[in-house]
């Protein structure tokens, strides 16, 4: 443990905990699986059996937020109540009868000279995560981490502090008396952000991987300071494509529903891209469709000349994501032309082609390199809920380990066991 | 791309390759695999026909080298002759034979709404390398990033630069001859050092992940300056447990070859932990068996007391990794004494318990966290080619993505193919 003067007292109180969640869990992670569900039915019936304390507690941040002037959706996501804690209360049983993945052989085989080899699942260890202001994710990820066999340091938004305070508190004592390590599940105890920092830095080789949720400003942080792997969450600027094959009337649905179920989530399309030979047809259909919606629609020269009622877009709409009513529109040469705008402006989310040429949606399928390709479906189903996976912690825009949405599974690495009977290498 | 003034003529060189590469991986990485295999038959048949130009740039290198005064090791590692060209040849024609890893499907499912959800497994893009002064890696990371679909940016030890240079020429000039994207595989074209640092710096984000292979000091540098994924390759400390239970004599075998195959390599083991319960029978005999083999063993209070021959320990020995003919003994309290020696001291790359008894094994192979665990085997064979897995890129010792030997699988990543009849999310 580092003890050097030089560390402030924050530091040295993070540095303390994660040396007790990796010892938390290595106890997890080598547990029977109904430890671990013993454990998480343990936390459901203490939150439920809290939701006074729960909603005192979020009174407070409620009342410090609309001090603070938070905006109305800010608040909405910071506020809980009886039913939301409901949700969270289920949530957390729905993890805990997820399949346990710890111990899964992935893989075995045998070897010309007898050893038997094993890939094995093992939880990743201790994770970081930062997030904003919204105490589902307090529990949602203190679930999905245990359940996975892993510890984790949770740094939610300084808004949800008491809230999310209060929650973690209330897990760490059901774990206790489910007599599992409490420090499986630890909260940085200030609002400074320099604790974010000493996440980032690793805590001694005590943090195995950081999850960051949030807007550009935590991911560019991340992505500077970060001294341990990150599973990266970028924004989504997820992309429908509608081909001159597509049947238009559910080009129509998908597109309207893609952008406007819910326009604040990572997984809402942005961009609309319209097949050229078909745009005098499907451009004015498409942007009306949006605008009786209530959707802002920001075309390029070769939308705008075709339908009525549109903005023109500046280079700015190809990059931004909105996560609000509007949507830009582009009239692109055909799949080829789709690909290419994709591959330029994508944040590698979900994007999907509307097509009933099955050539043309099997080339979009296999070139477009991101996360989540679709055919004839809504971007909103980038999610791992509708994915069969149980809950998620995020959505992976990243290359590497985790893709899409991650739940249990994604929240595991694998080792490899070799039995032998005294092979040497010759 | 970046046309910052800032921008050194090296760095916009390497940002151009790698803007170069990022377009040859798209093109690679949805090419039929056939090709694939006929880019690296040629690569082979290039190399086997230009025999006498690798050993003349080799012999540029060796010139140098010597005025230099590099050690015997390191001039041996960085010698050709026929005979090890003969060998980097074969190697490209094993890969090539070598599954095709790219679009394979690893799991799909149906959802109640009719989606269809693949997992398909897609190349990662581009990869930077960043090694030894070792030109047989030059080819090996060269046909391993291609059989998987990936694009390749080198960056050899400087000692190398003359042979590798030849060899990616080589490689670069069959890959056009066979209609395949040159700018698949790069070489950075000056030893400068800040090289290196570009390359961890992500050019503009066209290098998906860095695969450093190399001493302390690299990594320490890559742990600090990486703004991109790392598949880590920290060294090997492995340890050897020899439970009571033990055959002595598979115990004295698999220890000797464990340490003493060959000693430079990161799979050799580094420490031996002798269980106290048979500690005045086992001490004396693995001891005079390692001694007997050439190899100096430093011994713990409880091992100098029961043997001759044994030089006394330091702290400094249970976390050095020697890569000669050395070992550190020390006595511990059974498997649990193992367990808590090795999670303080283990680099998480390979360990072997050397036991009769299936339990204890079991508890060894289950609890030890690293990446590969063994049971009655020689640590030497933690190596993809003894796993069958074919070539490797390396051992990984990191947790995430990849861990043990880095192969063509371990060079991919996934994406989700998900197609539906237009469904909408409620």
């Amino acid at each position: 443990m580092t003890t050097d003067e030089s560390v402030t007292p924050l530091h040295q109180t993070l540095l303390n905990a994660a040396s007790a969640a990796r010892y938390a869990s290595r106890q997890l992670g080598t547990m029977p699986a109904e430890a671990r569900v013993k454990a998480l039915e343990a936390i459901a019936a203490k939150l439920e059996g809290a939701v006074p304390e729960i909603l005192e507690a979020n009174a407070k941040d409620l009342a410090r937020a609309e001090e603070n002037g938070l905006d109305a959706p800010m608040i909405d996501r910071l506020r809980l109540d009886e039913e939301r804690i409901a949700g969270i209360v289920q949530g957390v049983r729905d993890v805990a009868a997820l399949p346990d993945p710890v111990g899964d052989v992935l893989a075995s085989w045998e070897r010309p000279n007898g050893l038997q080899i094993s890939r094995v699942r093992v939880p990743l260890g201790v994770i970081g995560v930062i997030y904003e202001s919204r105490p589902n994710v307090t529990v949602d990820a203190s679930a999905l981490t245990l359940k996975s066999g892993n510890a984790v340091i949770l740094r939610p938004g300084s808004d949800s502090f008491n809230t999310s305070g209060k929650l973690v508190a209330l897990v760490r004592e059901a774990l206790a008396e489910a007599d599992m390590p409490r420090d499986a599940v630890y909260m940085v105890p200030e609002t400074d952000r320099a604790a974010v920092g000493h996440m980032l830095s690793g805590l001694d080789g005590n943090v195995d991987v950081i999850v960051p949720r949030g807007g550009r400003s935590l991911v560019e942080r991340v992505s500077k300071e970060a001294r341990v792997p990150v599973i990266g969450h970028l924004e989504g600027i997820c992309h429908v494509y509608v081909d001159a094959s597509a049947d238009i009337e559910m080009a129509k649905a998908v597109v309207v529903n893609a952008k406007m179920r819910r326009t604040g989530i990572c997984g809402a399309a942005e961009k609309v891209l319209i097949d050229r030979a078909a745009a005098d047809r499907f451009v004015p259909e498409i942007a009306k469709a949006l605008i009786e919606a209530g959707c802002e629609v920001r075309g390029d020269d070769a939308s705008l000349s075709r339908a009525d009622g549109l903005i023109p877009a500046t280079n700015e709409d190809w990059v931004t994501e909105y996560l609000a009513p509007r949507i830009a529109m582009k009239v692109v040469d055909g799949v080829d032309g789709a690909l290419e705008h994709i591959s330029t402006y994508s944040s590698g989310h979900t994007e999907s082609i509307i097509a009933e040429d099955e050539k043309v949606a099997e080339k979009f399928l296999t070139e477009i390199d991101s996360a989540i390709v679709m055919h004839n479906a809504s971007t909103q189903f980038a999610d791992g809920g509708e994915f069969g996976m149980g809950a998620e912690i995020g959505i992976s825009t990243g290359r590497i380990h985790a893709r899409g949405p991650v739940g249990c599974e994604q929240l595991t690495t694998f080792k490899y066991q070799v039995r032998g009977s005294g092979q040497t290498r010759a």
